[in-house]
């Protein structure tokens, strides 16, 4: 292996603390120069968020607000943000974690801040991460995760007590849990060929029995519906590190699509942080086109569903022949389907149709085989 | 270590396997004699589930229902149960594993069974359950699991591919993912001084990092809520094959102190299922009571919350001076809290109340340290 460039071995946090350090040096020579201190935030508002037909995503647009001491609102705001940096600074020297929640609670000691809500740390950490364009995971302030990964690939975790340890996604049949410390974590090698992301726990424990990283090299994710943030970082960073395709499986019905097309395009609400969608990951399947071409038991569409596809409809991130086509065929057809649908094919027991027939025959559909 | 005995050996599986083949022999007995076949299933009717004072859980009583030729239903019902059995008996051979959904489209192609609907096949494995006295996962029919472990524990997984290597549920920071695997797995040694188990996951990183597993010897254990019953066996394998007290950790409202109360008494609707709680766990905190004795922000209780404590009052598992005491106290204050509220006690970043004084001054307080 090459000799790592030292930017290269630096932690997620330990570039964002880096970034926190020069807000506050920018701060400290406004100050030093008998400035009014201010700094420059993207704008998160609605009219700021559009979306990039390039990228396949929302980004922020260029306008951007400045927070300063012009005025008393400015002036407390800009207390509260600094203060929030302050704590990102502080968790990250000492590789501890919080949450959004906690960071309200830990607020009220502060009494000069005047916070009354939780919105307004809320909102001051996400001026932070459109400030320093990263997500708050990696400035420590962590959400609540779920999702679980298994597969051939060896990491080393970067937090502290846990550096230069190797240990391999494969020593734990249940698979291991998708938190901050696997998302930063270092990739050391891999011999993967794609990752497959399921939205079903139970399937997911399936496609480990039969034995799917064996027999295609595939390293499975599971994302308990919507992935969190983790996941969709880990999912992204895979795909960007070590270039290996994504493939995402979900039932077929507009939520489990939807969930294919959050990991693809990423949502408005995050358009302020890159490095969470990622645009070359291809919805596998079960699409709604394949409930006839397999003949499998459908269910029909209720009207949430209908109505949530109406809502897609208008989505820009929709705009592209195949889910446009997959959206129609929905709405035409009236039905949808779950992924253990498959199990009415099985015909030996312990022998699933979904990981001996239908996913083979779409790997290679897609080119993934 | 002392020789194991072969039957120690054994895996859950191994052993619902036996069972299963157990009750097809005395089928084929009776057939062999020209009887009419007939198996006896514990009811779980209503009528039969009782409260043992003793054990602090839901049983059974001593009813019986008799499936067999009698009528054509009983047919059926006893062909669809022996159905069940086999698809168990076959997935353990091939150590795979299903679902209930799975199982219901499964049995569409058996259209002498004539199957309707899932309520019949889940009924059918909630009987198997009965009649072999084990949760479902031992026979390899999974519930979609939860939860997820760190700490101490060098454990040896059972499952094929997997047998005879020793993993350390330390290898990974944001901890292993809780499962059949898992829930299975023999246990090769710990020096874990008892079991922490947390209803939110973003505690449970905070006390990794904050390392109570080094601190105090806890072996933490993640629910996500209501405890899955892969989490509910491991925790009450945890304490009875290794001794280990369990402590369990919550916010201080009726729905976390009702998690505390499910994984040490179980639940009706398990009534029939031994080996899923764990008697001699201690509800930890956060206490009714303990809201004003640590003088943390509290939040007032709503109509819901205070519904439920109207149905905990009159549940029996509630029937004890501690808990009739906090139910009191929650509902005279009319107040809950968060453990999240702990954080605005926090005097210095990174270093938080709750893992540096709370959590030590109760275990102290327990008798765990």
């Amino acid at each position: 292996m090459t000799q790592k460039k030292r930017s290269e071995r630096e932690t997620l946090p330990q570039k964002a603390g880096k970034l926190i350090v020069e807000l506050g040096d920018k701060i400290y020579t406004q100050l030093s120069n008998l400035e009014p201190p201010a700094v420059s935030i993207p704008s998160r508002s609605i009219d700021n968020i559009v979306f990039d037909e390039r990228l396949q995503q929302y980004v922020l647009g260029h306008k951007s607000i400045r927070r300063g001491f012009s005025n008393v609102r400015g002036a407390k705001g800009l207390a509260q943000l600094l203060w929030v940096a302050y704590v990102a600074n502080e968790l990250i020297k000492s590789d501890q974690v919080t949450t959004l929640r906690d960071l309200y609670y830990t607020s009220l000691n502060e009494k000069m801040l005047e916070i009354k809500e939780q919105a307004e740390t809320d909102s001051q950490v996400e001026d932070l991460e459109a400030i320093l364009s990263v997500p708050r995971e990696t400035f420590n302030i962590i959400p609540h995760d779920r999702g679980t990964a298994f597969g051939r690939l060896v990491l080393e975790y970067t937090i502290k007590g846990f550096q230069g340890n190797r240990v391999d996604l494969m020593s734990h049949p249940d698979g291991v849990s998708i938190g901050p410390a696997l998302a930063q974590a270092r990739f050391v090698s891999s011999d993967s060929n794609f990752v497959l992301v399921v939205e079903k726990h139970a399937v997911f424990i399936q496609l480990i029995r039969e034995k799917l990283h064996e027999r295609f090299g595939a390293l499975l994710i599971e994302t308990g519906g919507q992935a969190s943030r983790a996941a969709r970082i880990l999912i992204r960073r895979l795909n960007k590190e070590l270039g290996l395709p994504v493939y995402i499986l979900t039932d077929a019905d507009p939520w489990g699509m939807h969930i294919a097309l959050v990991i693809i395009s990423g949502s408005a609400k995050s358009a302020h942080i890159k490095d969470l969608a990622t645009p070359s990951a291809k919805w596998l399947g079960f699409w709604a086109t394949d409930i006839e071409k397999y003949k499998v038991p459908s269910l029909v569409l209720n009207d949430v569903d209908y109505k949530r596809l109406e809502e897609l409809k208008k989505d820009p991130r929709y705009n592209d022949k195949f889910f446009r086509a997959q959206i129609e065929w929905f709405m035409r057809k009236r039905k949808k389907a779950e992924l253990e649908a498959f199990s009415s094919k099985n015909t030996t027991i312990g022998v699933t149709y979904l990981a001996n027939t239908y996913l083979p025959e779409k790997l290679r559909e897609l080119g993934a085989t």
